[in-house]
């Protein structure tokens, strides 16, 4: 199935830091390094480590533009 | 000042599509293409045109992990 | 593969209504009507029509209480 | 007084974990499972409980679809 | 019924631009402007008209920091 | 730089509570409180106290309206 999410950028898990009840997660893209907090649920579902090959996925309303 | 916002990204605008309301907006980040969907007021008061120099920025709470 | 977004919801899609820049996107879920703005792009990439089965997705974090 | 949000959807709590800063809350919505963070004082505020009839509220803005 | 949403500022509507599918809602909150875009079926539910008393409200997970 | 989100309104830091994961800022905007949930890491690397003079930051896409 395909998401309507138009930013789906593919990285790699390099660090994560589980709250009580949300989840720190930081991934390398390229040569940038993108941040996510997501539920500790979810990143415990998703088994998340470092070294993970995944996907940071974020819709584009929620992009802002800095020029 | 620095904005709380962890992801900052730079990259160069690629595409610019104004609407009535919103605008459209497409940035080279890296190897990859971010999008952006902002006010058109906000389009045009950064006079944003192909080729500018800008930042991508997302809160990392809008960010999800797909693996 | 796995989105960390909690909710994900099937449905069937009802109307949509494409803007210049916008598509807003209403989903049958079970009983109740679930309603969507994407970009027109992406509802031109999926091919939105009505009748077909999809899942809304939102991010736990996007979700409030009313009580 | 109404809210713009397109979506509010009556349901039941299930769950609530309560964190230092935020709230993870489980409402049942019909035949579906929708799970919200909110912050730790709203869900005190609210002194939200298993079995309380709440609706759950989100912006259509935030609602992706997957196809 | 109360929201979880902890951001619900009072305010007057000073503009509304109507679009094919968003609006974007201009409104005085004390000294300040707070901008929204909103759809534009709910602008027309809520019957939008400068000069209506309205409040603002943001989810605090919404709110950055600028220092 | 100057940043796309159309509201960002002065204010002063009130109060901060640092979570694990995430951090609770409470910001007065003349008349109002604004409260904002960021990262602990932004938190702190932006060394937020009480007293502060902050900007509070939200994309207009994010605020609701209530009639």
């Amino acid at each position: 199935m395909a998401l309507s999410a138009r930013n789906q950028l593919p990285g790699v898990v390099e660090t994560i830091k589980l709250g009580d009840v949300m989840a720190h997660v930081v991934v390398r893209v390229g040569e940038h390094v993108v941040e996510s907090v997501i539920t500790r649920t979810s990143a415990e579902e998703l088994d998340l480590k470092p070294g993970d090959s995944v996907r940071v996925v974020v819709k584009s309303t929620e992009v802002m533009i800095q020029k």
